[in-house]
């Protein structure tokens, strides 16, 4: 028991503390918290400087920004129906400007103006490194996501594509992978825009559960693709017990986004995408897909251990991949 | 606009902030959720390596103890009934033990089944420095505690002594202060107790809520002394408005604690001492203090600028202190 936490890796960190919790809430980003007639969600997520962000990549602003809506997205994949409060601790070195502060506050105060919620205070802290942790809680709707919810027999429906964030990544740092630069000039601002202004899926989840066929019961699989598309598919596996058959010709791929395979496995595993991802039956999907144009079906669920295949049989890994997002 | 945060000041960066954030609740750490039937505290407290703990001082288990109860602590402050929920961000360099991370949570838990409340997940990320950030939620008991509460007439008590803490810290890291390890073994002992597993002063808070005579009105004005007794009265001062006159012979002084300036000094502006300061009509502190024999006065609240001041007039000031409390 005395490996260092980069040998463990952050799911084995995750799962060793599974025992410190309620039942069941680590399996989510988000905890429910029953109370007098109003269930609550409420979640936690870390933004750390040099992992989560760096001066060349985000203004104090969209670090703000990015933080409040994480953190929404986090909740819609849980269910949300309102925001009601963000609680924040903010660590920063003492020669820190207080324009750094503002501005982060100020980029907060947007994302909250958008998507509701109050700011409840927190705490300050001198430190090495700048960190900013967001608590946020709001209101359950009548559809409970979970993780552990996928059903065999369900499809597999992403609210839209992937990869953007992670192309802004590279764009921003002038990542020498590809001529990038050669972009259609309309992809690059999305792809910028998607790393550093993101937007939470609240749209896709409104119509999620208004689209529901009344005979079907208020049961889907659900997560967003924050860490990742396959990452996300990949949870919604292991915490359902089912695995997921994945079309590669349908793969949520932006508009103009090339070919090849290291755009095929930064739609996969870009992460920082804040869609929702989604298992449900095929009816329903059909019915969601209706509404929301940019969503589309991926793939199915079926029974089987736990991973995720291409039609063909062989397993769908990122293990080529450096990511961005194994935070441990 | 430009300048630094260690020139600013802890105080001043969270008057800045007040701006974001919802009317009132910067000026107690606590904010208040209002919620169908059932009003909600909720708090979030930084604990910093290096600034908060150190390995010298405080063990994992410590660490994990004091992160919820110094939270407890700001929630009684503001008038918890029960304690609901905590959500926790840890941040730790990748290098760091497994070990460290359980004990952590050890303390946590320890605490939790001490205090109440359910641990509902949280984020873990990488990081130069170990960071604990804690969230807590409760419910609201009958007396919502404010510092903007005190009211000129009331009497100034605290559930406690104060400073024990401090002298714990310094026992801890042997400070070349004064000859410490002269003192009694069991005011040794009470100290280190006092600094790695402090309580929060729960009793004590249902005991002023039992104590309050019927025909007055659910109103005082509280916090608590967890950055030093002076900086909880200057708080209780400047968020209401008055000025506190002190009783230099009624400072809660521990029992065998020594006599003079320094140790004057640690009891007033030591910090981490977790009990209730609290300003309240004269006829309820009477019978809090039958209450709890810790109890004590302290002093009184006047009409006045918002200052501390000595029976002789003279500002009680803690500028020759170097307090560890400084956050920034």
């Amino acid at each position: 028991m005395n490996e260092t936490l980069s040998k463990i890796g952050e799911r084995e960190i995750l799962n060793r503390l599974k025992r410190f919790m309620d039942e069941g809430q680590i399996d989510d980003d988000t905890a429910l918290l029953k109370n007098k007639n109003q269930d609550l969600l409420i979640n936690t997520d870390l933004l750390v400087e040099g992992v989560h962000f760096n001066d060349q990549t985000m203004s104090a602003k969209d670090i703000g920004w990015k933080a409040i809506t994480s953190n929404v997205s986090d909740l819609a994949a849980s269910g949300l129906n309102e925001m009601v409060a963000i609680s924040v601790g903010l660590v920063a070195p003492a020669s820190t400007k207080w324009d750094w502060v503002e501005k982060v506050y100020e980029g907060m105060e947007q994302a909250l103006h958008q998507y509701g919620g109050k700011l409840t205070g927190g705490d300050c802290s001198n430190g090495n490194q700048k960190m900013l942790s967001i608590t946020a809680i709001g209101t359950l709707g009548p559809l409970r996501l979970h993780r552990s919810n996928a059903s065999p027999g369900d499809c597999l429906v992403t609210s839209g594509s992937h990869g953007l964030s992670r192309l802004g990544f590279a764009l921003l740092v002038s990542e020498k992978i590809m001529n990038l630069k050669n972009l259609p000039y309309p992809l690059q601002s999305k792809a910028i825009q998607a790393h550093q202004r993101p937007h939470p899926a609240i749209k896709a989840l409104k119509a999620l559960e208004e689209s529901k066929p009344n005979y079907l019961p208020w049961r889907a699989g659900g997560t967003d693709s924050s860490d990742g598309l396959l990452e996300a598919i990949k949870n919604l596996c292991i915490s359902s017990g089912c695995r997921a058959v994945i079309n590669p010709l349908k793969l949520p791929r932006a508009e103009g986004w090339p070919k090849g395979t290291l755009w095929d496995e930064w739609c996969l595993n870009g992460g920082e995408d804040y869609e929702l991802v989604i298992s449900l039956p095929e009816v329903w999907a059909n019915e969601w897909i209706k509404a929301i144009p940019n969503a589309s079906k991926i793939g199915r669920i079926e029974e089987g251990l736990p991973q995720v295949i291409w039609e063909n049989g062989k397993e769908v890994n990122g293990e080529n991949l450096t990511s961005k997002f194994i935070h441990f």
